[in-house]
């Protein structure tokens, strides 16, 4: 299966407010040295919602230079309007992603029912040149893909998996039960670190994971354990993880991940307003998780 | 004072999926010869968010040409990003926005807290050439602006009022409370139709309404019996509005609106998807509340 | 109208964490020499969720001995099971209750939609000898009666009114939209302070306020404004009632609500506990409203 | 460890409104003739919102004639007040619970903090002459108990273990993170059946599940499974109990779970008012899953 393995999805690192292409290239070669099977760019992670078309454009295509096409280069294409994710799928492709992960239209939340996104979504599917990733994260986007709109798109041939964010793993096994028996290839990526394990024992086939831009070896081997049955050690591993993959997202979101990412060797920087550096308290708590994990050397070492 | 009085937030009519200039200019024109204060483009009802840039651009433009220095042009000019929403208020403003009407990032909910909007808005108001209206709306942004923040705010010389959308009369009263004694000049809309009276009484300086789009005359007239202390009257006008209201909102949303357009004898047309034109229910319901009206013409007649 | 004019929900005084009768008959004595409409007992804060049956049946016959028969005595008598409601809405009415105040069942949320409450509150008002008052207060209960549940339950003989907590004032107008035409004497509480005038204008007959408990005069006089129509200075007394409204509500809660009666000199005291007493800041800033507002000496007076 | 294995937290029978002693204790009966650890008495599934003291106390008496000491009794007996949770607990100790499930205080939902939570469950357990069980589940009472509060109060000699109700794996398993270390015996049930094998795997000890009312053999096949290491028959038996896991909870709520209980050979019945028996669509969806696990024999057979 080719749609498998673990990925991070990178963030965008800026110099003085303006994109930063040699650290982004910097950090994306270094990905490339650990066991990921890709990249996602322009993810939530990345600051999409900062950056304009052109910035957008310029990144999948930095992103491509560094990424081997024996590797994956996933970039986020979702927009309001289904014209617009359309075209955005379109250009990112031609830049050279291998697959695009497009999120539900958020605006006018209450009007997004199953029926509006699978329209939304077959229309994006129907024009992109590569395949579709769906893109699922309530929390977030405030909009809610039923199973059964899942179920549904999996049928489109260019529409090959879904990233599901959040932790109700009930939510993924249900997902990989609708969807498993008509299409057992379509690609279910678990996209919050703290259920890695157990959403890949329910059938999910890979994780989309911030923690991954940190410690993407860590979060390799935490699959690998779990593809082998190795439970014990993948229980063990996950509970280790679990802390700063909470600091990273949930608590500090994208400043404490760039935060992170700077203690860890890679260009992490600070993010676009209306975003913030993280308070110290953050910094302080971070290094503390990566000490544990022997990221970076402990202050006695 | 100059910000008060109704406003439509005007819809923004598609053929083909295009932008129809034509259909735009003359129901400008036609808002222009009823006693509206002005018009807002690009707001929420605009589908502001289906726009790229340039076409937002082209629809200040197009609207400035139909309005006349004595009323107002208002531009929505929100966006996710600091330097965009910035830059966005800036473009508006060079195509002939008067003022603008920017709403809160969205992006990224559980970080916007107070401290964050209060740089945001400070930093677009510092950029923005012409003056600033916040934009509260919870229930469709997902983000409250807290009313210590909007007081702070109201201290900014071109930050000149605010839109409060939602049937939460206390709020409307306490933002007046907070912002009045020392800034008596600032503006409050209401943009909620349904509590258009109240909010008159309890201190709003004007409306905002997406019901002003098609019974403007009528919205006027409540805005001046409220004004004019003819309470009786006030409220039995604002009883015979509300179904109306309630039907090309909360109910039936743009589309219901461009519904009500085209029966109201203005160009309505059809949202661009991922909206969709609404049910035929929808229709019946709105023109027999046009009917009641006496905006529509009953089957009878 | 009977049905009219402002009643506090009284609080329910402890001594040593048992009922304190001497205290509760000093108080609703107290409130009788105001020119409230009546009082109710058992409300939410009341603390009746935290009292037993016979606790219930105590507190009604006490405040009966002391609300004369030209004063209405409310009871709180909503239970999550219909058949316990029906029976205590009995109980109340052989102790002395003029009329019930019926909160909606709470339990299994999403199952109590509006054919079920139909259902639970006219087997309710069925049963019960005393009228019966629908409670609307979704924010608390989790529950939402909706405005055709409402206007259908109007036509009930024994379902006299309701009570509408919250501030969306559009909500109020609509109910009164709805149940007028057809039952023009239905009751409309507001149960939200600061928005009491704003509903006064838009229908509601009267209010049950917390605030009443701690300044009944000036929350009658703020009703006999509304209703004389005198708007500046209606509108000028609800803006000095609003924070001290908001401390004993959605800020403080009970705990602060009680430490305001103590300081108004009437007997407030500790909540039962899961509740505890407010920090040393609520008593601050509630004193703080209470000088403003002249109910209680300022420091250097 | 005593505190593991599947429960069912089993419904209460009525006939004509009334208990239905006969048929709660052969319900009992037959489930004791299953592998189930014990029997929860008087949860959310119990209705235990709907009964009085009196029939509560009768409840737990009756189980006990049925459950041998060698199996668990465990109570339900949070309330709203610490004092009459404490005093609920302690009457069902003596009518013969071996252990007490306590749910948080619900009323006054937003004061309900990690500090007000942690001294109302140790009162409770202070005074109550049994072990208690603590028992989370925000989705229906709306009041989250924070991991900090768990990993405080699993300190307290007579708390002894939760019950987690939700799908959410990672709270889970951050649950048992915090208490392992310094408590490895503290028991965490998995109250939701869709989640049962993962959370096996992330540490539960348990499951208290509606769907072992039902089918009783195949949760405990489940449980037994996932002890076992037998990863991919557990796998496969957890997707085919999750169907019918939503429709006797998510979806059709108690009035499912009695309809399928009824099917199975229990004795189901009608819930009490304001619930409802389940519309026919519910059982025929039931009965068609129950066909589809073997358990009722499929119509052409």
């Amino acid at each position: 299966m080719r749609h498998a393995g673990v990925m991070p999805p990178v963030t965008t690192p800026f110099r003085d407010g303006e994109l930063d292409f040699a650290a982004f290239h910097r950090n994306v070669r270094r990905w490339m040295t650990t066991p990921v099977a890709g990249v996602v760019v322009l993810g939530t992670n990345g600051e999409s919602a900062y950056l304009d078309e052109e910035e957008s454009q310029s990144l999948v295509a930095a992103a491509r230079e560094e990424v081997p096409r024996g590797r994956l280069l996933v970039a986020g294409t979702g927009r309001d309007a289904t014209r617009a994710a359309a075209a955005a799928s379109t250009r990112a492709a031609r830049a050279g992603a291998d697959l695009v992960l497009v999120r539900p239209p958020s605006f006018f939340k209450t009007q997004m029912n199953a029926e509006v996104l699978v329209r939304h979504y077959t229309a994006v599917a129907d024009a992109c040149p590569v395949p579709v990733l769906l893109y699922n994260f309530p929390a977030v986007f405030g909009v809610d893909i039923a199973v059964a709109a899942v179920e549904h798109l999996s049928a489109h041939p260019n529409i090959v998996g879904i990233k599901e964010s959040g932790s109700d793993v009930a939510r993924i096994s249900e997902v990989v039960s609708a969807v498993r028996p008509s299409r057992p290839e379509f690609a279910v990526y678990c996209g919050s670190a703290p259920v890695l394990y157990p959403s890949l024992l329910v059938g999910a086939t890979g994780g989309i994971l911030a923690l991954a831009c940190v410690v993407p070896e860590l979060c390799v081997e935490l699959y690998e354990l779990a593809r082998a049955g190795r439970h014990d050690e993948a229980c063990e591993l996950q509970r280790r993880l679990t802390p700063l993959a909470r600091l990273v997202t949930t608590t500090y979101g994208v400043p404490g991940l760039k935060a992170a990412l700077d203690l860890a060797g890679y260009a992490g920087g600070e993010p676009r307003a209306p975003l913030f550096p993280p308070p110290p308290a953050a910094v302080t708590a971070i290094r503390e998780q990566l000490q544990r994990l022997g990221v970076v050397a402990s202050a006695e070492a």
